[in-house]
């Protein structure tokens, strides 16, 4: 069994001062401090970083190594899988764990990202797309073809998105590290307007997720540490699923990759969804929540919105859903996200998420995924000590 | 333990009609079959692949499902560590197994280059430097300070370097996958002309590797699979050592993140540099391969070039060096070039490298670096069965 003892997270934004390396000095530092090891024992860095053109640093995987000299020599990783990189790194470095050759892994995710014009983040996100098929096809366009293929069978539900983000909206003002941290109304989000013009049809700008500079980094050992570790998280169950790359090739609204890598972290955590108390999910796009409460088992297929009616996921719900704001409001750079959310989770389940605190929450959910449902990952985490 | 127990090398060179995606599937597709294994007991593909720019598939972990739709759903993971994402993709699929998580693995090597000018090319490899003191500085200026360092301070090795590149080439007449396949003559080699000239000084065109198209795939095991496999070679003693990025904070000369990794792997697998039968090393300028004979402990500091001119390191030597042509003739395929190594050493300790045999090899060395001894992973090899 694996456990997360530390953690750290830069403020998700529009960090101009900081470069790539900075960012994964800061987060990385933080987590070190924060689990109470030495360099000495950490036997392995993973870093979760996309790239896809965005900074010059196409081998970034030594940069960590500012943190503290003692990590010299030590093996240091680059793990990519688009907007999952992050989880990817976290599960690297987990199966190192596992293999016994490695008791402590310090695993960071960054992006930089903001320096560039927006047109630019978006052709560098592209990249994250089957080139052969649809090269030159933004993401907001990729995801606007989920939103457009749920419409047309299941009817128009473009308040049941703005429901989706105003709720992280509402969510982020209680993260101080979130990027956006104001309110947006739902009907503010349903309509468009000339500050909330369409993106791509159906969707608009508060459909979206935000272009963010930032780190947030993890401190993992195994059994042997687990005795030292001021506080500790299980990794319960974890499950990673890729589908394959074209779009033209799988059916978009079975989503079955997601749908899969879930019920495979329930299945191996032996527990259901009745059992997870908090989650933070990958609000790449309000659709893609939508989506991931289908996958969760939340809701039937076309049922998501029901979830949303009913207040389940929203704070002081029965399963509340990125209450830190998620990538919609607390911000998405890209290589970090899916280790942020672990972060996340990690302090809901050890009652530490201060103004963001789920009362009671034992058990948590993290599903972050890469492209359109093309790498998921999914961890269950719950409270060791 | 783990064991590689098939293999797949698509041809180095140009190949301008195949796609990065073609080469993959090509040599994965080898490996699979030759493995002997479905497509079902494959739980989990790491590609290694460098990128840096020079293709726009900046997620390319999925692409491996074009072998067989057999591997839809499983985790499939991008690893990246510059010229050493190949032995990167090997190490992290090795954990995997080890972590009794995983019961076989499909690793693929690939980088597609040549359709891009030389000028590009260097400016994507450039990447793989420290942007902030580096940028723009091209991989022959980064080796051409090694090999003025090592002029400096033991003399002019000129005719050591070529000697290298001539071994090199005369190897590659006997690999049919090489990118050339001829002979060069040493006096050729070291002298500067209008077909040689002046890259980077001190080195000429002949001291650096290829710029090449190509994929390399392994099938890794674990104890479980052991037994119904067709062949199998052990993976003995393995490390990976990063040190770190910024060349300004090392001592290029002491090259000691290659020559700790040589020794871990040396001392995991209990072995002394006197029991490697035949190596396939990291060749991407010949004043590389002159510090790994120091690093592997061939030679003490400044006497590397004793080994050339006893013939050690030549076909029929004491322990020869890159009998395949190295990447100075071979090729080099950044993302593919550590798996290549791992099969050209698999085939060489199973006695069946064709041409290329050593004869009696039972154990080798490979060793596969990511920038300036960066990221550096060495691997002894022996024949199971």
């Amino acid at each position: 069994m694996v456990y997360i003892t530390g953690w750290g997270h830069t403020k998700f934004g529009k960090l101009t001062d900081q470069s790539l390396e900075d960012l994964i000095v800061e987060a990385g530092r933080e987590a070190l401090g924060h689990s109470g090891l030495g360099a000495d024992v950490i036997d392995g860095i993973w870093l979760g970083h996309f790239n896809g053109g965005m900074v010059g640093d196409g081998f970034p995987s030594s940069l960590a190594m500012g943190i503290d000299r003692g990590l010299r020599f030590k093996p240091a990783t680059r793990v990519e899988n688009a907007c999952a990189s992050g989880a990817a790194a976290i599960f690297a470095a987990r199966q190192a764990i596992l293999s016994g050759e490695v008791r402590a892994a310090l695993v960071i995710g960054a992006e930089k990202m903001t320096h560039l014009p927006t047109r630019e983040v978006a052709t560098c996100l592209g990249h994250a797309s089957y080139q052969k098929e649809e090269a030159g096809l933004s993401f907001p366009a990729v995801f606007a073809q989920f939103a457009q293929a749920y419409f047309d069978r299941y009817g128009d539900h473009t308040q049941a998105l703005a429901r989706v983000a105003a709720k992280n909206h509402g969510n982020s003002v209680r993260n101080p590290l979130a990027q956006m941290q104001k309110p947006l109304d739902e009907a503010y989000c349903a309509a468009v307007s000339d500050k909330n013009p369409i993106v791509a049809p159906p969707l608009k700008v508060t459909d979206c997720s935000l272009v963010s500079d930032g780190a947030a980094a993890l401190v993992l050992v195994g059994e042997a540490l687990l005795g030292d570790a001021p506080r500790a998280v299980r990794m319960r169950g974890v499950a990673q699923v890729s589908d394959l790359l074209p779009m033209s090739q799988r059916d978009l609204l079975a989503f079955e990759g997601p749908r899969r890598a879930i019920h495979q972290a329930y299945e191996r955590a032996d527990v259901t969804v009745n059992d997870i108390d908090v989650a933070e999910v990958h609000d790449c796009f309000t659709i893609a929540e939508l989506l991931i409460y289908e996958a969760m088992g939340l809701a039937a297929h076309g049922h998501g919105a029901d979830v949303l009616q009913g207040g389940v996921v929203h704070a002081g719900g029965r399963l509340p859903v990125n209450l830190s704001g998620g990538l919609k409001a607390k911000g998405h750079p890209v290589g970090a996200t899916g280790v942020s959310m672990h972060t996340l989770i990690a302090r809901q389940v050890l009652g530490q998420a201060d103004g963001m605190q789920h009362p009671g929450a034992e058990t948590g959910l993290v599903f972050n995924m890469g492209g359109s449902g093309v790498a998921s990952y999914a961890s269950v985490l719950e409270a060791a000590k």
